[in-house]
């Protein structure tokens, strides 16, 4: 095998044409402006406008880690205005390792695009350490932190004349390196602080804490709504004016309630007791409970008028939470996104980035790895191919490269080959959705995690021509000034209009990809292609540097949008990835002498990858005539 | 008066946002690339695509300059490859004034965007002079030149051991020193240079100018398409291998026709003396017969399929040269703007400018002016309006600011003003083409030096705004999908896909302001407005940083083109060179103590300028609807 296959190729070297070399058409129009989120906060209090966030700790297990991320991306849907990840003090929180807490907030942060809090503790801890830890929130884009002083271990908190006693100390100590750059959250106890000596204290507490700093509240759980609000109340009467957000716990085990109230010198009120008692050990009917009774207290709190956001303990788990917040009417799936893309939660990236190329579309995660060192992001061009930038492929995300799904369960999907009709059908059952014939559901393919909305509308051309050999892995129908709130094509805010040319990317074998050469010169030069093997010959029409805006917008005063390109550059790139992603996920399954892997092997050495733009997207796409054609010039009859 | 308005105002300070300081959605898309003259003279000979140029030599006084700027920018219209512009020893060639070669070649390049040649002579110059004036043409931006040893003064021409005695010593120090950044003319002799010995010593003198580093060579004139036919054989026999182009005499009066006979030591052949003896004091008659000879001539030169470009001697004349020129079926106006404004014809800046500001679209050189300095230009933003770099309205090009009409035609067009509405009245006559009380047609405004095309389809609706004081200086209808080809609104070449925004730019008295101000709220956010008084007091829905784009061009393989935006910073800097034109090139034609003046001089106090974007571009402009309201909400009957 080449070096080029097995995702460890030196082709990834291309970076993006530098903002100062290359003079522009366009500021960038598109990128998000940073926005505190303490200030997001302010502004729904303003607009009395209700919303929520999410607690996770991180995982135990690289599998673990596996999980949450995708239970994240899930959750992120539902429209959280941040999460939190928790500081694990046993899990090297401030390490290197996928399971560590700065890690895990990174990624949610980076990948998921969600915004991100991170905890902290100083107990026990050197400034040196804090510093550094600090410092390493600040590299990977976070910046909200919920400063704690750290549960003691066991009895060995000891007053340290030099060092970070209180949570005030880790507040002032943020503020002082950091000035406004982190938005600093603290810890409330509505009933007082178990370590405190009365709940006043602990109020004068708090109070210190708000005074070093913190910009808002966010409160260990309880029971009653009225508990919350008196201990708002209270802050307020004491000059504490920062929003106060009531942290929720759903009760989901008696377990975990147990653990819970022992660990927060709580006392569970007696009507949750002699409720949970008779159902002790049927977790599905605690669940149940637990979300009518989080239900319930969440309402109480919002109806009150004091309360407009909602902290939720998901215990890594997302049915109750999900559950509640639906009932409550907050789990909102976002309705317009602010590109057509899956942008990251990186503040730095988030204003910076406004255009990528179209191949990772289905990848966005693999995009971001690969060029998350970049310090500015292309203006269009990416570049010369001869300057190293693109992240190799061998640094892979760790737990991303790593499959989420079992190579069992793949291998149902993917199944036993015995020729390369069986590949083919992979493709088209991916897309109808129908069973294969072990009565598997497709559920994904090396390339696409999922299937888009926007391929539905084109589903039943798709899955004839997959059905016939053209092993569609991308594509896009053209609009022509849609509606930019259109619930399936929607992007970029309201009162715009959105225009997209028809795109389509496939695999084929070289028959086709020769009849495909034959055909495409009647198409010029409203049909732009580039078509590459895996060893990098390759056929194109187009200009070599010049990207093609395959999707933009145009919105009241704005300039135009233009996040989407077919960029001839980086199609070299991801033409290795592409061509990687054959061996490495799905021959990869198969041992190397068996039949499966040998067609796997064939196809990838010897098919043509392919993209085709219909570059008069106010008419009906001709991509279908070119396809058409080409399998009629290479003998074959549709059906 | 205050200062903005005698157009020495210090407002004129913004200056772009750095490419390096913000990131971009695009690369330099709509930007043109260098193409050398060398090589465009190659394309068109391979393509076997007829050309022509144009040559003119400096005026001797400004007003000439004036003119000739006039019908440069007129005869710029039917297409010539290139103009040249002569050196005039005499006349200070490499001086900064507005007479001198060097400042008419660069306004040619930079103001008309013509690709232009300068001559340049070196005989009894030291070398230290020649570098100067290299060093001052390339830094115009001008990357041709015609190198000639210069005419001996006299006699006086003498062999300089140390110096440049001969063509070919300039033509190798320029290659020495500048190596490929110019192309290289030199001047061919069909009869042999008159201080030739022979015809065969002059062509061998020739082959060594060549042989030094020349890319093309433009023949002296001459009366027979044999004569110029040999000598190109005679050259190609020596292995003379770069293109030859035959200079073109169309012979206009008997005077000129002499002298340069004279001067090029030529005889005028039996048939053309006996032609001319008889008409020769009817200057009509001789120009008639020049322009039947010429053309005459040339058709043959064509005809033979040897030659495909011709140079014409214009005599900075216009009328027998295009004459001519169309009979050949080489008069082409530009069918097709690669950009929608009037793009320079310097290199680096058509290679770095994309996008201007709407407001100088009918001032286009003095947005050229104004921007002169500028090292690199906006990608949209015109940034930070408390830096300077705007050129200060007093840097006015000295001879585009005076008036091309003398005061007293434009008293005759701009009238005897007895009230603001005969100032109302001058708008919507030129506008309307008909002719003012005294019989004039009125030609132009202090804002537009004639009418656009795009005008013409708002035509009837405009007159009547301007009849009810809606002193209209700016437009554009919107446009949605238009073919690139467009006669009117075609720009950027073939099979792309145009867009407008409606936009609409006039001055209002206060109270019709006021009106606006009611209305304007109804159409948000559908209608993006910005309205100013001359003391700077403004009223805007926009954001204060961000343009809106309102030109914008889709085309195959091509990212998204948007050469034209609405900026908000910029508004600002043009409202002095808005408000500055009411007394500079209107109040300045009366008395300060007239009645005429004291209207005009109320008018530039009181009026508000406004624009007004219409956001829906697929949708019926709006903005008519505005303009109605308003006018209705100030108590106007429309007729």
């Amino acid at each position: 095998m080449v070096s080029s296959r097995d995702l460890n190729g030196d082709s990834g070297r291309i970076k993006p044409a530098s903002a100062a070399v290359t003079q522009n058409g366009h500021s960038n129009c598109g990128a998000v402006a940073f926005v505190p989120l303490k200030e997001k906060i302010d502004k729904r209090i303003q607009a009395r406008d209700p919303w929520f966030s999410l607690e996770f700790f991180p995982p135990r297990t690289e599998k673990g880690a596996t999980n949450l991320v995708g239970r994240l991306d899930r959750m992120g849907e539902g429209g959280p205005l941040f999460i939190d990840v928790t500081w694990h003090p046993a899990g090297d929180p401030g390490g290197d390792k996928v399971t560590s807490s700065t890690k895990i907030a990174g990624t949610v942060l980076n990948y998921c695009g969600i915004d991100t809090m991170l905890h902290m503790t100083c107990s026990n801890q050197t400034k040196t350490t804090v510093k550094k830890n600090l410092e390493k929130t600040k590299r990977l884009g976070v910046r909200s932190i919920l400063a704690l002083r750290g549960d003691a271990v066991g009895n060995d908190w000891q007053y340290n004349d030099d060092g970070l006693n209180y949570g005030s100390d880790l507040v002032r100590l943020i503020r002082d390196e950091y000035d406004d750059y982190f938005t600093i959250c603290v810890a409330g106890y509505p009933k007082g602080h178990p370590d405190s000596e009365s709940y006043e204290e602990d109020l004068l507490h708090l109070k210190q804490k708000v005074d070093a700093g913190a910009d808002m509240i966010i409160t260990q759980l309880f029971f009653k709504a009225e508990e919350f609000l008196k201990f708002q109340n209270d802050c307020r009467d004491i000059g504490i004016e920062c929003p106060i957000i009531p942290g929720i716990f759903p009760i989901q085990t008696n377990r975990s309630l147990v653990q819970l109230t022992k660990l927060s010198k709580l006392d569970v009120p007696d009507d949750v007791r002699s409720a949970i008692e008779p159902i002790k050990d049927n977790d599905e009917a605690i669940r149940n409970y637990g979300v009518h009774y989080a239900t319930a207290l969440c309402k109480e709190l919002l109806e009150s008028g004091q309360v407009l956001g909602l902290h939720m303990y998901t215990l890594n788990l997302e049915t109750a939470t999900i559950s509640i917040l639906k009932s409550l009417g907050l789990w909102l799936p976002a309705i317009s996104r602010p590109l057509p893309w899956k942008t990251s939660g990186n503040p730095e990236r988030q204003a910076n980035e406004v255009v990528r190329p179209i191949f990772w579309g289905a990848r966005p995660k693999s995009y971001i790895h690969r060029t998350q060192n970049w310090d500015e992001f292309p203006n269009g061009r990416w570049g010369d191919s001869a300057s190293p930038a693109f992240g190799e492929l061998k640094d892979y995300h760790l737990f991303y490269l790593r499959s989420r799904t079992a190579n069992e369960k793949l291998l149902q999907q993917w199944g036993e080959l015995t020729d390369e009709f069986d590949v083919w059908k992979v493709f088209s059952l991916f897309i109808s959705g129908e069973k294969n014939d072990g009565g598997y559901k497709i559920s994904e393919t090396p390339w696409c995690d999922g299937l888009s909305k926007e391929t539905e509308v084109m589903r039943d051309r798709l899955i004839m021509y997959n059905n016939l050999g053209i092993l569609t892995i991308n594509s896009q129908p053209n609009i022509n000034a849609m509606s930019s709130t259109h619930p399936v094509f929607g992007w970029g805010g309201e009162g715009g209009y959105l225009f997209q040319k028809a795109y389509l990317e496939f695999f084929v074998k070289p028959e086709y990809a020769e009849a495909l050469k034959k055909v495409l010169p009647k198409y010029e030069p409203r049909v732009n292609y580039h078509m590459i093997n895996r060893d990098g010959e390759d056929f194109t029409n187009a200009d070599r540097q010049t990207p093609n805006g395959v999707t933009w917008g145009i919105f009241p005063g704005k300039e135009i949008v233009q996040p989407t390109v077919v960029d001839p550059v980086s199609f070299i790139v991801w033409k290795d990835e592409a061509f990687g992603l054959w061996m490495e996920k799905w021959g990869a399954l198969y041992d190397p002498t068996s039949t499966p892997y040998k067609i796997i092997e064939s196809i990838c050495d010897s098919y043509y990858l392919v993209n085709l733009v219909d570059n008069d997207f106010p008419k009906e796409s001709i991509l279908w005539d070119v396809l058409d054609d080409m399998l009629t010039t290479a003998g074959v009859k549709k059906e």
